[in-house]
C-alpha cells in the first residue's frame, strides 16, 4: 500500500466508566496494527484534568503516585491519588478522585448536598509532603459548593448570621454571612496552586455552573435556582474577605468543578487552560505538537462524540492543534450522539462508532475494549480503501492527462 | 479533492423487515451526496430471488405488476405480486410473496405445517395470463414441503397408502406413497419454468434443507429429523413418477425454498444460479458488470453482514464480480454480526454498520433509512480521509525521492 499513512498518532480521551485514556489508546493501536502492521503508531493518551489524569502523568513521567484517604463528596471515606514530581516540588491531583460524580451513589445525586471537603484535605496533605507547585485537575466533579468544602478543610470557615458554622453543601451557601480565616493553613502562602480547567466555565449568570451543570449532577429546577443564588452570595463573601485579583463571578474558570474554581481563586490559585497546564507537566521530548507535525494521520477518541465535543473536549483540542499542519484527523467514539456531525466543523474529518449491532449500554461498556479494537480496524480499513481509491484515481488521471488511452 | 472517486456504484441487497433494496440504494446514495456531491452515483438494487425481487425488476424495466389472491403458507389468503414482460411472454414471481417466512405468524412457525400451495396457484394464474417463460424467485421461504403444495395446486396430488389425499405440510410427506397426476395442468408442457435460486441448497443429506434451514424456520430437533425423512421419501416418489433428468436429492438447487426446487424440477423446471437468471431479466443497456468496470468505488449492503455473507449473499456476489477490475468494494450493514470480518476474504475491503449508540433492534429497524444515510456519510468521510492521506503521502514521497527537503 504505497500511499498508506506511515506514522499514525493516537491521541484519545478516556471513555467514561469504561476505559481509561491509556486503555483507549492501546485498543486503537491494536486495531491499527491489524490493518497496517508496518506503520509506526505513537500513542498519546490526553489528560483533561478529569478521571485518569494522574495515571497518565505518572505513566508518562515514570513518577510516583500516592494514595490518601480523604472525605468523599457525600461524606464517605475515599482513596484519592496524586502524583509527585519531587525534583521540582510539583504535584498533580484530580479533584474527581476526592469529589467526582462517580463517587456519588446514583440515589444520592443532590449537588446541593455534596462537598469538596476532600479536595482541601488532599491539598493539605500535598503541602505537608513538600509540594510547592500544586496542580488541581478539574473535571468530572459531582459537587456545586463553590469550593466551600475545600476552603473549610484549608481552614477558611463559612459562618451564618448567628456566627455558627454553615453546613456543607452548595444549598447551604445562602446562609453564609461571614468567613473565619483564623485557622487557615499558613503554608498556603508559600504554595502556588494552578487549576487545570475548562476556562469557559464561569460561576454565575446565565452560563453559570448551576444552570449549565446542575441538572446533569441531579439538581431539580428549584435546586438550580437555589444553587445559583447561593453561589453568587458566596462569591460576594469571598471577594469581601480576600479581595482577589480574579473575577470570581464571571472570570474564566471561576465555575470550574462546581465553583471550586472561584473558591481556590479567592486564595490566589490560577485558573489555567487545562490542556496547556497538563501538557506542560509531560516530558518535553515527546511533545504533542511535534508528534502531530510528523504524523500522516491523527486518531482521537471520546466516550461519546456529540454536540458537546466541539466545546473544548479532547477531540476538539486535538483537531485544533492539527490545523497548523493540516494533518487529517479521525475520531472514534463509544457512541455518536446528537450533533456528532458538528465535529466536522472543528476539523475532525470522519468519525466511527464502536457499535455493530443493537446492544445494551452495559454490554457496550463491558465489551468496550474489544469493540474499540474492532472499530479501529474497521475505520482503518475504510481509510485504507480510500487510499486504494486515490491510488487508482491518480493513475487514471495520469493516463487521462497524458493523452494515452488506458 | 483531486483523488476522490468520480463514479460510485451502489449495488445493495434489501435489509430484511426494514428496507427494500431500492430503498437501501437510495439511502446510500443520499449519504454519498452529502460528502461527494460532485461524484456520479449509479444505483443498482440487486434482486436475489427473495422479497423485493419483483419490485426491482418492475422498476428497472418499467413493467406492469399484477397482484393475485392466493393461499398463504398457513392457509390464509395473501396478495402475491408478479411482473409481466408481455413482449417476450415472460413473467417473474417471488415464491416468498406466496409462501415466505414473513407470511408465517411468529406463533405458527412450524415448517412441518406450512405449504407452497399458493406458489402453484400463482404459476397457474401466470400460465392463464399467457406467460410461457416463468421465473420463480426463491429465497426467504417459510416452507419445507418439498414443493408438494405447489404440485397439488398444479394438479399433482400426493396420496397415502389408502389412496387418500395427504394433508398439506412437510411433516405429512412421510405418508405419501403415490401420485395422482390425472388433473395436472396440461399447459405446463408448453411453459418453461426457471428457478432463480441459490444452487448450493440441496434437498437431502447432511447439507439438506431440513438440517440447514429447518431450525431457523422454527423446527425442533425431532421435526428436523421427520422433515429430512419425509423429503427424502418425497424425492423418491417424484423420481419414480417423472423420471426427471435432474438429481432431486442432491442436485444443485433441489433444496431451494424448502425443497420447492425438487418439486418443480420434477416437472422439468431448471434451477438457475439466481443472480445470473435475474440479471438476465434486467435491461441490457445498464449491465451490472459494465457499471462495475467503469466504477471507481462499489458500495454493496446487506441487512446483516456476518459469517453467512460470503456464502452466496448479494455482497459476496458483487465482490466476486468486482475481482475482474479490482475496483475497491465497501459493505454497509444494518448490523455486523459474528464472523463479519470473513467478508474481507471474499474481496470486501471494508465494512460499516448503521449503529451509532446502544439501541434496541426495533428502533434500528424503525429508523433504518436515516441511520443508513448517516452511515453512508460516515463511511464516505472515512474513505475521503483516506484519499486525503494518500494525496499527502504521494506528495511527501515525491519530495523525498526528488531529494528535496520539504
Amino acid at each position: 500500500m504505497l500511499y498508506a499513512p506511515e506514522r499514525i498518532l493516537v491521541a484519545p480521551s478516556g471513555f467514561k466508566e469504561s476505559l481509561s485514556a491509556i486503555e483507549v489508546a492501546d485498543a486503537i493501536a491494536a486495531g491499527i496494527r491489524r490493518v497496517l502492521p508496518g506503520s509506526r503508531v505513537d500513542t498519546f493518551p490526553v489528560p483533561d484534568g478529569g478521571e485518569g489524569t494522574v495515571d497518565i502523568l505518572a505513566q508518562r513521567r515514570g513518577a510516583v503516585t500516592h494514595t490518601e484517604t480523604v472525605t468523599g463528596p457525600v461524606g464517605q471515606k475515599v482513596q484519592a491519588t496524586w502524583v509527585e514530581f519531587p525534583e521540582s516540588g510539583g504535584g498533580v491531583m484530580e479533584m474527581a478522585s476526592c469529589a467526582g460524580l462517580s463517587l456519588v451513589p446514583s440515589d444520592m445525586r443532590d449537588p446541593g448536598a455534596t462537598t469538596t471537603f476532600g479536595v482541601g484535605e488532599l491539598i493539605n496533605i500535598m503541602i505537608e509532603r513538600g509540594c510547592s507547585k500544586i496542580v488541581v485537575g478539574c473535571g468530572d466533579s459531582g459537587t456545586s459548593d463553590g469550593g466551600a468544602g475545600a476552603l473549610e478543610a484549608l481552614g477558611v470557615i463559612a459562618l451564618d448570621k448567628k456566627g455558627e458554622k454553615v453546613e456543607r453543601g452548595g444549598s447551604n451557601l445562602v446562609h453564609a454571612k461571614s468567613l473565619d480565616t483564623s485557622s487557615m493553613n499558613p503554608r498556603l502562602r508559600d504554595v502556588s496552586i494552578t487549576m487545570a480547567c475548562n476556562r469557559h466555565n464561569v460561576l454565575t449568570g446565565k452560563r453559570g455552573v448551576a444552570r449549565v451543570f446542575g441538572p446533569q449532577k441531579g439538581a431539580t429546577k428549584a435546586q438550580v435556582k437555589e444553587l445559583a443564588e447561593g453561589l453568587s452570595c458566596w462569591a460576594d463573601l469571598l471577594v469581601d474577605a480576600f479581595a482577589p485579583i480574579a473575577d470570581l463571578h464571571k472570570g474564566p474558570g471561576s465555575g470550574a468543578s462546581g465553583g471550586l474554581g472561584a473558591g481556590l481563586m479567592a486564595l490566589g490559585a490560577e485558573a489555567g487552560e487545562r490542556f496547556d497546564v497538563l501538557l506542560e507537566q509531560l516530558p518535553a521530548e515527546r511533545d504533542l505538537d511535534e508528534l502531530i507535525a510528523t504524523a500522516d494521520l491523527v486518531i482521537t477518541a471520546e466516550g461519546a462524540i456529540d454536540f458537546q465535543t466541539p466545546r473544548g473536549k479532547v477531540p476538539a483540542e486535538i483537531a485544533r492543534r492539527c490545523q497548523a499542519t493540516g494533518v487529517p484527523v479521525m475520531g472514534l467514539a463509544g457512541s455518536l450522539g446528537e450533533g456528532a456531525p458538528s465535529v466536522h466543523d472543528v476539523g475532525i474529518g470522519a468519525v466511527q462508532s464502536i457499535m455493530t449491532i443493537p446492544m445494551e449500554l452495559e454490554d457496550a461498556v463491558r465489551d468496550g475494549r474489544d469493540l474499540l479494537v474492532d472499530a479501529s480496524e474497521r475505520a482503518l480499513r475504510l481509510l485504507q480503501l480510500g487510499c486504494t481509491v486515490a491510488g487508482r484515481q491518480e493513475n487514471k488521471l495520469r493516463v487521462r492527462y497524458a493523452g494515452i488511452s488506458a
